[in-house]
């Protein structure tokens, strides 16, 4: 279908380019659960140079252009879904400065954020946003991204300084300052972050990043029941306590984390708390969460104590993805992602586990309940249409609540296939305004073309 | 010019629209120095509705539409350089609702922050952004406003939820939700913050709110020079110190609030600090502070114990630029405004201030240090073309140094009518995408045009 232009870009890229079908298959799916769709041929970036090359040919050719970080995105924004060109850009994976004394980095937009936190550890410094996959910092602002420390320090968006962007013309644009606020134009910087690829491609990205606190205490404590967990969260808020993670995990994901860890926790609703800071602001705000948890817990907080013990326990955390899939091979998983004001969390998580056990599907719920933010995996047999329809139905019930109530339709997972219905039911008024601006930065409709919209 | 559109605004509006020379006059200045200039009518609207109705008028007559808040911008914002309809925003200035269990407020873009923080303190809550001048939360929007308190809160950016805007077509649309964060779409909301009214009128605003401290300790400390002062500032910077406020004001600032205040405060570089937090937060900030100053401060840091104190030591804080005008009655001012990457600001202030000395101008240096932002307020004869040029070479080469080391010509000002060629120098790659937007949300370049580009 793109004959011409893959022999351009051959022409022009050598064997940067690469059109062998085990690639093509590894970049057609992501971590989701959306159908694989192939892209003609991937090119492996190694400068800013080859994405602009690229998009000039792609953009003579009309032929769509698909960012690829590592893939670990979950509502098939990688998806090829009309072929064309995959930039995979885990080759720029450069650190090109680090300012101790402003506390700023400039990276290469391939870099994973486990490669540049331990780059910056020696410095004694690190970089926060944390949503438990490996992903690429690019991937991180085009979905911006956020997971476990952004009820602390915010998501991809607070984090932003500058950014270099290929446009679909093929463009160079350079956005943001490295002084931390300007009033200088439109903030580009912002409208790039969050568009999962369908403006341009990020070749490099501006960051604060942050010392890494004095004191850190992690541990965990269970509860007789959801309403006490989110409760007790809801305060933490509320009071500006300034803890650093907050997640919960319902029973079904303590067992999940349990079979795959090997661990033995009891199953009840647990929370994964990290406090830190000065030694004396990581006691005060042990102190409130004791004072707001004592009513209601059913044990004391248990203290991960050594860095080993806090690894493991956020490693635990993390891996609860794969852990609820190990619960049941051979099915899938769907999951979902909604964000409520911080007030209707209990409410909307209640109503939403009473829909769970109504529909006898088997799904565990769990999240970042500090930022109002939670997941519920669902496991479904990939050949049963009648699951597929229950799981979809559930979806749709968890998204319109989330809406009612405020809220929107995705905390974090982005738009991407998945979501586009969603959007139009969030942001009704505003998905025109969108459409124009895409329209204005990308006339052809080449940058991941039918995501989003 | 515009007879037959005003005509129609008239009957459409009836009396809320008016010509009397003296509103028009009234609505052709702001509070920076660029030229008045008249618009053909003034709307005082009341309600959204109202605006929609104007906007489609003046749509269809393509007829200029400028946003007007408190008036109170500083590079020309507010002033119709082509007529047209102002569209003053002051008796839409309703708090429409308070969330105290998620510490958010939606209001009507015509409220000030005075109001608002008025509002909010019986219920423990407050709004931190605080420019200095009292201005409207929607003219805060459009210009991405900071001030004092943005070194702990953020600035405008960082308090953004929702928006209601008129797009220049007359359509509602609404941004973001009251989630604390989403990756739903393109994010509008970031878009229209600092894009000064040439993409719409923000009719309503959405805002995180904050739990005002539990202690407040405010006070001053001297230096012997400009250097020592900002040095301590860098260091609680980089410690992460969490200090609420911190601004400098140079020897000659200090002797116009003496002046203006009848004050008797010794005229040397000075820092006017406030820690906030917990108690042991606020014990904390001042020993980190001490430890920092010990060495150079030519004073111990000076308490203002009570809270009226408090209150008359950032009344002199705001109160410095009308201060430095009543220096020399009959001169105009000219402020500029540059925020540099923390590490530079030393450097950048002290070149600065020898620049300043070389022309024989005569101008005080204060600012938002701990953001790196500072201005230079002038001091002019406004018949003197001889002292207008000096003054603008002056500003020309503080906005190329700030550029240069990696900061941005306008920290909080904005762009308006008096920043447009620096935002070239700056972001000179990035304009054509900014002007595209602009283009797409606004193809008749009614909505305030000639501002930004």
């Amino acid at each position: 279908m793109f004959t011409k232009p893959i022999d351009d870009l051959k022409q022009a890229l050598g064997q940067k380019v690469s059109v062998a079908p085990a690639i093509l298959k590894s970049h057609g799916v992501d971590e989701g659960s959306h159908e694989c769709a192939l892209p003609d041929a991937v090119l492996f970036a190694s400068s800013t140079e080859d994405i602009v090359q690229a998009l000039k040919i792609c953009a003579k050719h009309n032929m769509p252009v698909i960012p690829y970080g590592a893939g670990t995105s979950l509502e098939g924004q990688v998806i090829p879904v009309h072929g064309g060109l995959t930039v995979d850009m885990s080759q720029m994976n450069r650190i090109l400065t680090v300012n101790t004394s402003d506390m700023d980095v400039r990276v290469e937009a391939g870099i994973t954020r486990k490669a540049l936190n331990l780059h910056l550890r020696d410095q004694g410094l690190f970089f926060p946003v944390d949503p438990g996959a490996n992903c690429t910092l690019g991937g991180m602002v085009a979905t911006r991204a956020s997971g476990t420390n952004s009820v602390k320090y915010g998501t991809m968006r607070e984090q932003l300084l500058t950014l270099k962007v290929i446009t679909a013309n093929g463009e160079i644009i350079e956005t943001g300052t490295r002084a931390r606020k300007s009033a200088a134009g439109y903030d580009l910087t912002h409208l790039f972050c969050g568009s999962e690829g369908t403006l341009g491609i990020v070749a490099e990205v501006g960051l604060k990043v942050y010392g890494i606190p004095e004191k850190v205490s992690a541990g965990i404590c269970r509860f007789d029941n959801l309403s006490a967990a989110v409760e007790t969260v809801i305060g933490l808020i509320q009071l500006g306590t300034g803890i650093s993670r907050v997640e919960l995990l319902d029973e079904l994901a303590i067992r999940a984390t349990n079979q795959h860890g090997n661990t033995n926790h009891p199953e009840k609703p647990t929370l994964f708390l990290e406090f830190s800071g000065s030694v004396s602001a990581v006691n005060d705000q042990i102190a409130t969460f004791r004072s707001l948890s004592s009513e209601t817990q059913s044990s004391d907080l248990e203290f991960a104590t050594t860095q080993k013990e806090i690894n493991a326990l956020w490693r635990a955390r993390h891996q609860l993805y794969y852990a609820t899939k190990a619960l049941a091979p051979g099915k899938d998983t769907i999951t979902t992602d909604v964000c409520v004001p911080i007030s209707r969390l209990v409410e909307c998580m209640l109503e939403t586990r009473y829909d769970i056990e109504k529909s006898g599907l088997f799904g565990s719920m769990l999240g970042h309940v500090g930022d109002g933010n939670f997941h519920t995996i669902l496991l479904i047999d990939p050949g049963n249409d009648k699951e597929i329809e229950q799981v979809n139905e559930l979806n749709r019930a968890i998204v319109r609540r989330a809406i009612d109530m405020g809220g929107t339709c995705t905390g974090e997972h982005g738009i991407g296939l998945g979501k586009k219905q969603f959007l139009n039911w969030e942001k009704e008024s505003a998905v025109p305004v969108m459409q124009q601006t895409k329209v204005a930065l990308d006339p052809n409709n080449i940058m991941n073309p039918d995501k989003i919209f």
